[in-house]
């Protein structure tokens, strides 16, 4: 392999100089520039020489990393993902998605061929590898999520705290204070860290304890079939419950199917509201769910921004905190009256119905 | 802005020996490409020099072209993608998402900067304008589809004729012979000319006539909405029906919906078939959709195959075609007695129950 000491030895420069020149670091006379440029040619210095053109010119590329074979790419994704090329086309850029594992493993490998401008990236970890990959190599990069730590890091996300805020209130207003929350399930190894999950999860415990209401949680990942299992286990474990959370889109439509499947009548028996969904995957379930519509749109087209300011060297954008926004379905409304009169109150009412 | 004229003329060669060098498509002296690349440095021809240079060298990268905007990122789509994701990394590629529209202008753009070696085409369409943007672009592709004109073009597809063929038999084994197709809506521009859509219909207008049962079609976009009204139509235009086939997956659960809204139980009322579809959608209706499982996984990695055998040097993968594997779920049952007793046959029945 040609080495950037053949190509000093062949031009008759330090191996410095061709350093300067390579990397744009200092800048070099016409006359050695010519001389190493020749000395590359001569010897076939192919793949370097590229990367130093690349590194010097903009491609007007660049990637969300997806980390698709860990989270499913959903309804949900694809509004962030398309929101998020129309943005990048508006301003006369390419989006590209790359499906590279959380590790940053293949984010490296990817980011090592130069090849994009910058890199918006998805489904953050609070502590997540990637983002040491992103600085080390010196790409740009802004966030679709948070970690724990952001000093300094161009971020927009969903504000997961007003989101529960508006959502529990709902169900209070409806006259609910029996509430369950179907959350992510933390315990999977893959998404012990996943920001979304925890924040959720986080402030659910916040908002009910703030209401002097039981916190009761049940952990379920996000197919169809583990919130039919979850809505077992509500009638099981929390049969006093009235209204029932649940976050993940795909898990709302099978908790709204296992407990009808049980004889249950939505919303007469439970109500039941979908925490981050869309639109599309609302109407799959029958009757329509109520939701806090996922800002998808939105964090597409800010988050691309955030990176593009970057590029372009505009000021920064400030990081921006988006609330999922409540659209009213057909599975909310006021609780059922007690089955044993008299007799159950919060706690009691479990026996009564089991 | 330089071009290949002033170069050649610079270099004292004509512009189509500029062109073979670059380009790759004829052998040029060694002095004379010498001259021309002196010719392109003085000239500052960079950016095309960059393209040869990066047409010269392998990426190892490959895209998949998918008009993410024209079509819905959906949980088959999903399958395809991950799976030739994976098939990719299996053979040392990276794949990449491009989400370019259907018209190639995209694609030509990004094709432009010579950053992947190769590219699998996805959603193909009969005549599809991006195929001539791949051959004069000289960037080898594979197609997961097929265009009318197919030959010389390395292709894997869902072999329509066999899944709608063991579709309509599954049914008839039940004993229906009032079947309608809830088809793709081929008078929506975007998808007249969509080959999957096109083909499915072919196939039933075939199978159908071949067990002599009247052609029955109503078409449909791909979404619960559109299902639900399909559905209202084949209540009013179809009533005789006992067996509804749904080609699109998000349209198959409106159409189970919208039926049991008007009071009717499936399958005791209808059977329903969902033509193309996969296990989590199919779970996502209530009860559980019988299906067709598109070969999402199967033709990712075949489509990726045949790619990666051109970029390989090995020999080609023959066109494959994959169909659709039946999988029971609970949709699907005898037809219901008719109303009316003694009456109506397969064209009365219409009458008794309209």
């Amino acid at each position: 392999m040609v080495t950037m000491k053949d190509v000093a030895q062949r031009a008759g420069v330090s191996i410095a100089t061709v350093s300067f020149l390579l990397n744009d670091t200092k800048p070099v006379t016409a006359a050695t520039r010519a001389r190493i440029e020749q000395a590359m040619l001569d010897l076939g210095y192919r793949r370097n020489m590229v990367a130093r053109a690349l590194a010097s010119r903009r491609t007007h590329i660049i990637a969300m990393a997806y980390p698709a074979l860990e989270h499913r790419f959903g309804m949900s994704t694809s509004e962030f993902f398309t929101s998020a090329a129309e943005a990048a086309r508006k301003d006369d850029y390419h989006l590209v998605l790359w499906p590279v594992g959380n590790d940053g493993v293949e984010l490296r490998e990817l980011l090592g061929q130069g090849l994009v401008d910058g890199v918006v990236l998805m489904e953050v970890q609070l502590d997540d590898p990637r983002i040491d990959v992103l600085q080390q190599a010196g790409t740009p990069f802004a966030l679709i999520g948070r970690t724990t730590e952001l000093e300094g890091l161009s971020h927009v996300d969903i504000d997961f705290d007003t989101t529960v805020e508006d959502a529990v209130r709902h169900l209070r207003e409806h006259g609910h204070h029996e509430l369950v929350l179907i959350s992510g399930d933390l315990d999977d190894p893959r998404f012990h860290d996943y920001g979304p999950w925890v924040r959720t999860e986080e402030a659910y415990r916040r908002v009910v304890a703030s209401y002097d209401l039981p916190i009761r949680i049940i952990p379920c990942s996000d197919t169809t079939q583990a919130g039919k299992a979850a809505a077992a286990r509500v009638l099981t474990e929390y049969p006093e419950a009235t209204a029932i959370l649940v976050l993940n889109e795909y898990a709302a439509l099978g908790v709204v199917a296992g407990l009808k499947h049980t004889g249950h009548d939505i919303p007469r028996d439970f109500s039941v509201l979908s925490l981050l969904t869309v639109p599309e995957t609302a109407a799959m379930a029958d009757p329509e769910l109520t939701m806090m519509r996922t800002p998808g749109p939105e964090l597409g087209q800010l988050g691309t921004q955030a990176l593009l300011r970057q590029l372009e060297g505009d000021d920064p954008l400030p990081p921006q905190l988006v609330p999922a926004k409540l659209c009213p379905g057909a599975t909310v409304a006021g609780p059922r009256a007690p089955r044993s009169k008299g007799g159950a109150g919060r706690r009691g009412a479990r026996k009564a119905r089991s």
